[in-house]
């Protein structure tokens, strides 16, 4: 029997806070600050990471998150600007008045000193209010402009931080500006900046009707592949389940993606368990990724290929099922 | 030039709210009590009814809200009890705690009292908490005969009150146990009373991947539209956009069906105007609505069944093209 | 190590065709005969049951075809009239043209004859052209009826026959009127006789919208489930690709709602393996269900209905993760 | 009232055939041949070009299609290449086998040859065939590899002719390699050559996900609109039904898109109307397009751009039903 030496695994901290939507608006749980969701998150098994949202809850600095890190045996991989609230509701990048824009630009800045302050390795960009709702309601031109833009702006003003930007097809706009891994390659090829990449979240591709896997290849293949993190959803959404809840197929290809591509790099959960203990929501995703990156060490990668280049569908699924139908410890 | 008489317009209270969602925890705006909301949709011109949620906001009564309705020249079409409010998360009439059950019970109940008070049509009972989120979490049987066993308690403990359900095939919930309009109708003809039906809701049936226009028929046949509200979408999401702005041609063919079965009903919004003036979205949509009822008017209905009758598409949208391709005014 | 007593397997005749599409109108392969077809179906490991088209090919006669399922150790579970050809692609029951809704009957009841003559479980009939493709191309009322009354009409000739309907979304018509479990379980209902029931597709639930698990439930509980098939898809479409190549989870509660309400009956296969070996594609796919079936027999049912009482996703996952990750043999 | 000069309108030539598809495998009408495709083209009103499949259907020669279009008084504006035939069904540029790889380039090079000689503007080029069905099937990076670097080849080879790449997200494969506007972009940008370009195709853009309208101004802004053809569908998938018949407002936002970018081109169609009279089909469109021209010149264009540079949808939207909702003709 092996022993295996897992890859880190981190979280987003929303993992650990309750949640509101527009029906349950008196929210899932009482909501909890920056410190607690910490706290929390430290009682998970294995996980080493998390994803920290800016401005932290009220009266938290950075030092006490700081702390709150150490005490909990957490690093930030990330910090993520909360450019969607309502402040931003009419968009951050794109929003039709400058003032706002400049507001946007401000917290991210603010973000990017976070980012050096925590040592953290990136900025994650979601400018999920930026987009339309409306047939006619924007000039297409003029806002893809405004959000290449601003993007070009904020990045090429702090050199020293990476921006990961996390594309989704929508929600909470109807449509969102970046909404797809080949939409945001363009842009970012636009922007023409090697600080700008993509955090790719398997639920979105998913819900892109994308091929996570094809994605995280052409990401990767471009060199921009600053971090991933996953889920799982039933495709018409983004549902933000526990992984493997549903798509063990995929999400098997997804991480083979990654490994033939010797991609080094934090196993990071995005998900939102509204009516769940979120703890053992996180142990129970961690155990399956375990199975999967077990899976990953049994399976005949070689005969994989060889199926591949034949594209042959039947060999290669039977190839995998023999991989992944192995028993979870 | 002819003049209309139209029919009576009406809207979810919650059009004049302000919303939150998962993302903008803070609201696309202030917070508005119950009475706010009655003011403002009064401002709106040729708005004769609204659906009043339940509870109000807090310090708000009976009479508080008779009040405000008859000064704002409102009158209550139904009452919509809060049963997806955090208590209810995890579900209503089929929570699987009974002490909860027991309490969406309670509130109906309450909700029923109120219709009687305020001389409203039905209560709407919208169990958007009902359902399960993933594979394998329900026991499928048992979840079904929860919500229909609690459906005919709830009605035959108010014989002189109607029970109007809205179907919607998912949100909050991964999967809502009452989704589409002929599983809502199977459950009705189990529950065996005359006093629950349906409030059909244009967009939820376009969500569900049904015509509205064939769900209305259907749901007509069976005696059991008590209600209807309309709006829009892409299809992929209950989005509640301003009605008109997307799906005109099948939303004419919605009120045809209305028309050729005589059905006689106020014409309701539901819309979520997250980010725009809601009396404004209000307004633009009536305006729209006048012109489909104008178009009907219009509308060479014997051709158009001719044309029906043999199946012919084309012949059927020159016809109906003809009429709804005339002026707006 | 157990030896396990496997289900009877079975598959459409179909799944051993050649197929065309809109694009490859010359066929991905060259035509085959009926009785090919049983040939190569009988050169598949644990196969016992098939599913016949009708009309045969051309010059086959029933007794050519018994002969064929007798040589290739094969039954026929059921007898598929192609009221979806040329003639019918207007519609088979739904047909404007009473003629043509006369010949759909005529091939409806030779189909019966051959059920009897095969000592077949059950004439299915699937009406993929029956529906619409425009709004306001139909009366919907007049159609619903049309569908409902000649499914009426047909069963009350042939009382001794079981005719299964198999619901699907669409294909080829954009809008098929026998769409959901819902509505045709309301159907079955107004037509009121016994020999009529439901064939559910594990595909077309998915694609529907539906749980599959819970469609069978709710079929079951009225007494309708005369028959099953499996396959998978994308959810977006009805792909018919190898089943278990998605949704292992869903396919496993599938199978766990047919265990636990002993249900009897063949597990069949409905899949078009365009471009691959049709004998390698039914060996994959049984080889999975086998795993299927081992699973549910390792599955920790009361835990599980423990977990399920109290609607706890995450303890119903972690035991059905621990039957299904169990290594494929 | 005002005398219109109308674009020129034109149809891929597969409007005036008959069809297959997996169901109907005997057609829906009998196969016609491309000369008889051209004389009934040439019944449709206002018709003025075709896009001509090739190879043209057995004995037809170029010269009798240059006869042929002449006498029906039309010009080919495309020559597409039937690279998804049954030779082609597992890939056209991504096949596995190089031989059939070359076999389709032959085909390609010799449809450069008959644009030179019927004069027309582009080679449409539509890899239906190219992509995958299952998880696990291809390598991703080599799929693409050969996708971009055939491509690349092939309009190397045929310097004088342009290319318009015709994406889709799919169908006939589960998932076409160029699925996307942005995707396509990126695959230009990486080829790398100018008589590369896209075909985009309304009804694609809406089935990925995309807004038309906004698809049409990526394209523009980088060049790259080589051609376009209009149709309509429930988006969820390639209906290819009678434009204007579901999506009236984003059909004119598609159209007002290419009016204030000044593009001039061939207003075409890409219809299968499977049950339909095609000549019908083809005048209905036409009326309808005429009344989307018609009301874009009543649009006020100043006014929508005021709104839209406040991102005010509301305001956008009464100024777009204004025009759109004017009287047909």
């Amino acid at each position: 029997m092996n022993t295996y030496t897992y890859p880190k695994f981190g979280a987003g901290l929303w993992h650990f806070a309750n949640y509101v939507d527009r029906y349950a608006v008196d929210g899932y749980g009482p909501a909890l600050s920056t410190l607690e969701q910490i706290r929390i998150a430290g009682t998970v098994e294995d996980l080493s990471y998390v994803d920290v949202p800016y401005p932290f809850t009220e009266g938290v600095s950075v030092s006490d998150v700081k702390e709150a890190l150490a005490n909990a045996g957490l690093k930030a991989i990330g910090v993520t600007p909360e450019i969607y609230l309502r402040r931003f509701s009419r968009g951050a990048f794109t929003n039709p008045d400058p003032a706002i824009r400049q507001q946007a630009f401000e917290l991210m800045h603010e973000a990017a000193k976070v980012v050096r302050e925590l040592g953290a390795n990136y900025v994650k960009v979601w400018p999920g209010q930026d987009g339309w709702d409306y047939p006619f309601q924007v000039d297409h031109k003029n806002l893809w402009k405004l959000a290449v833009d601003g993007m070009r702006e904020l990045a090429s003003a702090n050199p020293d931080v990476k921006f990961a930007i996390e594309y989704k097809p929508r929600e909470p706009r109807v449509k969102m500006t970046w909404d797809s891994a080949a939409r945001t390659l363009l842009g970012i090829d636009d922007i023409g900046l090697d600080n700008v990449g993509i955090l790719l979240d398997f639920g979105h591709a998913l819900f892109a009707g994308e091929s996570p896997a094809d994605s995280a290849q052409l990401i990767i293949d471009r060199g921009r592949l600053f971090g991933m993190d996953v889920n799982d959803n039933l495709r018409g959404w983004d549902d933000d389940l526990v992984v493997g809840t549903v798509h063990m197929t995929e999400i098997f290809e997804f991480f083979y993606v990654l490994k033939i591509n010797n991609w080094q790099g934090v196993w990071q959960l995005d998900q939102f368990p509204f009516r769940e203990d979120n703890v053992e929501a996180a142990n129970l995703s961690i155990r399956f990724l375990k199975h999967i990156y077990r899976a990953l060490d049994k399976l005949d990668i070689a005969a994989l290929q060889a199926a591949q280049a034949e594209q042959n569908p039947l060999r290669a699924q039977k190839i995998i099922q023999n991989a992944l139908l192995s028993s979870i410890e």
